[in-house]
């Protein structure tokens, strides 16, 4: 090391770049608005943490598509999940420096900035489409496709990634390998089935000798029973399964969508405890980028109320509806859905509990 | 002093009572749920705040409800609506901690707690009746008024609050009571509404005779700026306001509303420096209760799914309806909407802008 | 459970007494002081978490005392200490909160709090004191021993605290009973040892061969380069370690200091994992607790400036040493000191590495 | 606006440059280290909030650089200094994202980056000389001087700003013009010497006379009470404010600490009101930098250990003490100490409370 030259902090981080970067529409106008460089400088420093977003997402969907994933790997896939959840937050904290920007400060350039808009960042939208989102659940700006405002090398980077595996697809394939759903005799999904009815059974009985209901109120839960009940039936069945997948209410395969529920219920199995915060923390990203795109559209009403976004979106209902569209795990964050209590679950045969367990544990 | 008891911070802050207030249910049916203390623990905290909140409303409403404020009041009624903003970020912070606790360990001690529900709060019902949620916004609970499940004392109390001044009330009638926004020959509202003509006809010139854009886009942009010229013709129609008043989309009285943007846009004017807090935080306010449900709504969707609530509620959906209806000051939040660049804004007249100012200034 | 007593949120909190806990002595003594409310307001919701993180200490206690923990029970472990880091975040949240009262509201009404001081929680003690913050190191009020302002009943429970196994000792022994750290030929600690004097033989020579270096900066740089070496040959020397014991500079055993090293090193091994997790929550408990003891003495500056505490301590500056005392897990903290990079690590036999693996991986 | 160049968001932002501005030394290197970009983003992103600060330091500085300021600026510089805080939170948010990675990942790249340091920030040295941080109170890294590791360029803008008056001195020097210190008769520091020796009078009686108290500790309390009293006696003693000035421990000359406290004391009165804003947001600053400071050495203490930092300081320790030495408001963080409560305060004169209102209040 001792002979290479010598490194300096403002080189190694290309400081005169960086730092000569911010150049003031309204100064080019005649006349600086002291709060457009605060506008420049949160939407850049957006950017940085874009480019680490999907630095992360990259290795992680490298680690994926290997034909399988080497245990001593998972560690770092959640890691690098656990980073963009910490990642998301500053995210969420930034808004609150750019609210220190007020309506009447922000309209004395926002005329500058026209058709510019926060809408047109190549790289979220990279990133969107490496999680997931579907092409087809874009929400149209004023008719025109997502990608409209982009250069043509971002464009053909973004379309391109509409076609690459993405995360979700990633996922998907990895837990429909999970090896223990079943084994031997042991049909985890029938077993699971046998459980889910008992409980439900239980409850049914439970309503229906409750001596303390009305008849009304008695016809009310039984109806929000037989709601739970079908929830449940849908699960069971390939078929209807295929018809949410067909709808796009549902976008995890069978098995998949088996395995994840086996992970939350399981957790506790040694070979379970990564998965499990994996896709724990795919819930938490899903929900990380619908938090903070809700933050946005309440700033946004703030700014701009009722009025056309910069670049001609509808604004904050624009906003609103995106992130309602934009949810990628969705099947994942509504598991809760589907699971019974602990006491209820089906036990697991010892080879079942055996495989999933580290090996110097035999000496115990 | 001297001679006083010692007081001791246990007895002080009665500990005793406070840290023996943690009955867990799950323990009374036989086995204890170790999470089952966090759910306690984290839904007392949320009570203790909330106290809190209604502590600093009601200071803020008995300032409010004075024939005239003092302006030495104002700094103080500023620090208190600033401090339930800062408690606000505590609320939405607390939900990730809630968050450490799984679906499937809520789970093991959710069915003790019918129909026990966090939307049987009654101090939050009371905060959002004194803030000023209209009784006729309120979403239904499966039909039952919010106050059904209370104690007779707390619906007596918090139904008390829909007939009470609320503090939407007393901003109003402050706000009217502005006194500079009509002096001799000057009238704010005429003067603004002649800027306000000015900059819509430019921006309508500069559309019809920008040669870039096609029949289709020039046709779009004066749809868009029809739009945005109706909008604005509502606020100086005394009679179209009176017809927003009764849908119900705006809630400021006519000149409550003239004086809100008047406070907006003249904001540097030492006497409306205050107010223009006051207004800020007021807004400040509605949005960080919106957050905080919108972030409720997506902890209980990850919680219980797509499940009824323990209440009866129906879950997730429920709370982002109620999101949207609970709104106060949405007036306030979108008044961004009619606002117009500082240089185009009527000159204040030298009598109108002196009277704002402080009288040492006469020195200088 | 249909049949059981309905349960109702008022009651099941308990919010009759929660709510009526908060006597405020300024009221007492003739003249509401209104910002007393936020101080005990906020110290009850202190009281409460400091209530959760007793709880989550206690479980992990119970696994932990347990004479081989389990792997199945290592998750839950890691997310009890999980809970407590984010309960952490909210208690210097808190901060924030209380740091709306400004110096001069306190003194309105701190007259009436003496003696009591926020010194005075047992809670907190008995956290320390759980976790395994020495006797010897706590700093003294004003001579006196730190329980003096407890009840009786308080004092003999935290000092009863001072005897138990506390989480520090409970750790070590763990740590203690790593079963990889040799096997067969393999010795790590040896193995380490040759490991890290091939990496400081190499740092040495190229401090001596630099030719770009002055003989005063290759002197300098020489000194640097000893002070290191000498840190790590007294991790390889038991007698040494003793030494450090004995003067309180190091608190962990010579063995379980191998084994947190051996975890940090070989974190990716599937059986490392969680217990890499594990003693990184460690780390991040202690830095959350000293980060709140220093944004608590900065606050405590700003509110009582250079004066004493209301509880006689010398306010400030005895929260900032205290701060630097109550340290428990600095071994761990500081455990970067002792490592060297990846590639210069010393390589598992695959009959070490085997046993850190799943069964299942058999199959592969 | 019609007829320029329409923008687009990525050459707005220029994002060209600014995101291919991460070359990893790893990378050149021969062997891509996943972590080093984190690192990169991470300090680009604080020098992207660095140019800020010093954006709204700059025009703060300029509007206090006027002879006299106007009150309708008060607002305005109120809002820069509030910027600054909601960035400084961002600053130490960082720090969780820093944290992300560990010191097994830092180790891989961390000898590629030696000498260059985070300490080398131009622009972090650019706002602590701005703010008002001493030449004589920068602790020395190695014996060189804090600028050694600049280039030309910044070693000169950063020792230029040495010499230009800071933002202390612009502050210390408004606070001396307050007008309403001394009028007619009123003479407000008599006054007050006079307010602090009634209380202090009562204090010592109460101690004198508490029939409770041994010998012991009324010796005790009289000498804890005698501390305060010398504190006090200095502050109106302009012999002994010099020689606190000379020694360096305290800074704001004789009248500005006088106005200091009358802000604080009276902040009520309309004109004191942005004034009392004003002083507050300055303490907030510099508490700000010095919680980012105690967390920046606490993460660095986890990251590095006990060793040497890349670029030759002494790591942890150094930054500690540095954060000791770099607070510019210390008198305003310490104010508390010389505060009386309200109702032992002189009351003002109506001619002087009159001054201090607006004029419209006349008309009531």
């Amino acid at each position: 090391m001792g002979d290479v030259e010598p490194l300096y902090y403002a080189d190694y981080l290309q400081l005169d770049r960086l730092l000569s970067s911010q150049d003031l529409e309204s100064a080019k106008q005649g006349e600086t608005v002291h709060d457009e460089m605060l506008f420049i400088i949160v939407h850049q420093a957006y950017e940085l943490w874009f480019k680490q977003i999907l630095w992360e997402i990259d290795e992680i969907s490298d680690l994926f598509s290997q034909p399988t994933i080497d245990e001593s790997e998972m560690l770092q896939i959640v890691r690098h999940l656990d980073r963009i959840t910490e990642i998301q937050k500053l995210l969420i904290a930034q808004i609150d420096v750019l609210e220190t920007m007020t309506p009447l400060d922000f309209l004395e350039f926002r005329d500058y900035l026209i058709p510019a808009s926060g809408f047109q960042s190549a790289q979220f939208r990279l990133i969107e489409n490496r999680l997931g989102v579907r092409p087809g659940d874009r929400v149209r700006l004023a008719g025109s496709p997502y990608t409209t405002a982009f250069s043509e090398e971002d464009r053909s980077r973004v379309e391109a990634a509409e076609k690459q595996p993405n995360l979700f697809e990633l996922v998907d394939r990895w837990l429909a390998r999970t090896p223990f759903l079943e084994q031997g005799d042991f049909v985890f999904w029938d077993q699971y089935r046998e459980a889910v009815h008992a409980v439900l059974d239980h409850d049914r009985r439970v309503i229906e000798k409750n001596p303390n209901l009305t008849a009304g109120e008695r016809e009310e839960q039984l109806r929000s029973f037989d709601h739970t009940f079908d929830l449940f039936e849908a699960i069971f069945d390939p078929e209807r399964h295929e018809r949410l997948l067909a709808t796009g209410e549902r976008r995890l395969s069978f098995t998949a969508f088996q395995a994840a529920l086996f992970i939350n219920l399981y957790r506790h199995e040694p070979a379970l405890q990564e998965p499990f915060r994996l896709v724990t923390l795919l819930v938490d990203i899903d929900q990380g980028f619908t938090a903070w795109r809700y933050r946005h559209a309440l700033m946004t009403v703030r700014m701009i109320g009722r009025r056309v976004g910069t670049g001609g979106s509808a604004g904050a209902a624009f906003l609103t509806r995106s992130a309602e569209k934009s949810r990628v795990f969705s099947d994942l964050v509504q598991l809760a859905t589907f699971m019974i209590p602990r006491s209820a679950l089906p036990e697991l045969p010892p080879e079942v509990e055996g495989r999933m367990r580290f090996r110097f544990e035999d000496e115990a």
